[in-house]
């Protein structure tokens, strides 16, 4: 470890804190955390030149959305930060170019996210590396029963938290250079600051039978449900919700709206299964559950057809 | 997240498997643990061209040395994984010179790890990435009470859990690419597979005042101790334990063998402080703790003079 490490290691200290005891936070080998119950575990990576590029957003705005990235996984379980023993850890590869005020920057980003989360950060690791890569892991406290992506079972309904494909959208608006015009701004936005849906965890525990986060598309994670519950879920593409100026974003990309709302990843809402209707400010609902297999989406005569393929990290750049 | 994504997901899911319910492994956003207790939880990287270069080790045993040096953090705080909450996450980015044959190796060396340490791997993400890094999460289960680093009063003695430095010489065997000769092999074997010292948990935390894993250096890992305690610590070079071959190697590659003992890390033994004396077969009394500030060594005639500076990732390939 360098003097650079330690240093940076002592502003986070300085600036995250630390839990009261017995719970530790920063500046031992490992944190302390004292659970009460069930915990929800995950990690996830927001790799430059892969899951992002620099001039796509400030700093601070990248940092938070990694953090953002990884809480949506603890929503999606009906978890939340609110809690003994939730919190947050960074493992951040940071390149030679990362300089005192653009450290400065990633750490007020992960701050924001994890305040607006009600998160601690407890921990963490800075190595150096060709590229930036923020590794987050978040630890959530489930509101209830742990809904995974097993439980729905045929005649359940589908519905989503929010308009989904509107980040993806963003992503191409920045991928063309395009992110300045103003038509773009809101689907720009969303890519930029997407927000884990956290306040939803008590819905998801109490009312759903399966759930997972939107990241890689609304088709492909339905069939993630799909498989895991031994099911056939269909879409219904009239019942989406539409972010305001989605769809006129959409037209000046010259996409099909709907097809980037079936496969565009990123927009981190969630995607549930229920035996009954959820509220219907907080929910739409855009499906059902059927015996089968696979996801199928209705084309406008409504027959089912099958859905398009999904995101893919790996195929981003091609 | 694409098709070789999915399938590779699938494969870790067969091999790893999932804990019986309530708890959930791979499979879902997140996975779900039901600790009974305090639980350590840490996160630790292992970056390809700055922690390792692939000619160093098999990606076999890369990957098990990634996840032993994050274990070794559980070990530091008394804490080991046996219990229920204990895991880990395994983070990774795989560049596309990572074949499946080479993914295999990774998912091999990782569970051989996991065997060994008695840890359940719960979950993880994989990215692409233009570096291979490997990021663990590991949540350990304290065998008692939990042992930080501040807790060093003057009067206690320093104690280290086997030889330091050896790791070092093996890296330096490596950089130089002398892996192969048999006087160094020792040395190597050292740094290409270190054993976290978990079995050392109970000891830990039943006897010590402070604790920390010797990853940056003794003199280092020491100075930390010292400055969390408010203490100086004191170590004697004449009574640190050697590895065997590690002083022949030492002299092979024209390095001081003391001053690689103090500033050589990777090797992930524990140095820890104690009141009284603790057992000889596991322990080598090294030094003392005193009023003051700092880490000084004794020189020949017994003085002590201000210890040298540790080891530093970010200088290693200067």
């Amino acid at each position: 470890m360098s003097s650079t490490e330690f240093h940076r290691i002592a502003r986070l200290t300085a600036r995250f804190g630390s839990p009261p005891p017995p719970e530790r936070g920063i500046g031992d080998d490992a944190a302390v955390i004292c659970p009460r119950g069930p915990l929800v575990v995950t990690v996830d990576a927001s790799v430059e030149a892969l899951h992002f590029e620099r001039r796509f957003a400030s700093l601070e705005v990248l940092s938070a959305r990694a953090v953002e990235a990884a809480a949506s996984d603890v929503a999606a379980m009906g978890a939340d930060f609110d809690g003994p023993g939730a919190g947050l850890l960074l493992s951040w590869s940071l390149p030679s170019w990362v300089g005192e005020a653009d450290f400065d920057a990633l750490v007020e980003g992960a701050q924001r996210a994890a305040e607006r989360l009600g998160a601690r950060v407890l921990g963490g690791n800075l190595t150096a590396g060709a590229a930036l890569a923020l590794h987050t892991t978040a630890l959530g406290v489930p509101r209830g029963a742990v809904i995974a992506r097993c439980g729905a079972v045929p005649g359940d309904r589908v519905f989503v938290s929010g308009p989904c494909g509107a980040a993806g959208l963003g992503l191409r608006a920045l991928l063309a250079g395009r992110a300045d015009e103003p038509a773009l701004g809101s689907v720009v936005a969303q890519w930029r600051s997407p927000r884990a849906r956290v306040d939803l965890a008590g819905d998801v525990t109490a009312r759903c039978t399966a759930a997972i986060d939107v990241s890689d598309g609304l088709a492909q994670d339905a069939a993630h449900i799909a498989a895991a519950s031994g099911v056939a879920i269909t879409l219904d593409p009239a019942r989406l919700p539409w972010q305001s100026g989605q769809r006129e974003a959409a037209e000046l990309l010259g996409v099909d709206a709907v097809a980037l709302a079936l496969t565009g990843g990123e927009d981190y809402e969630l995607l549930v299964t229920a035996r009954e209707g959820l509220r219907s400010e907080r929910w739409t609902e855009v499906g059902e559950v059927t015996a089968g297999a696979g996801v199928w989406v209705r084309d406008g005569r409504g027959d089912a057809q099958p859905a398009p393929a999904g995101w893919d990290h790996f195929a981003t750049r091609e």
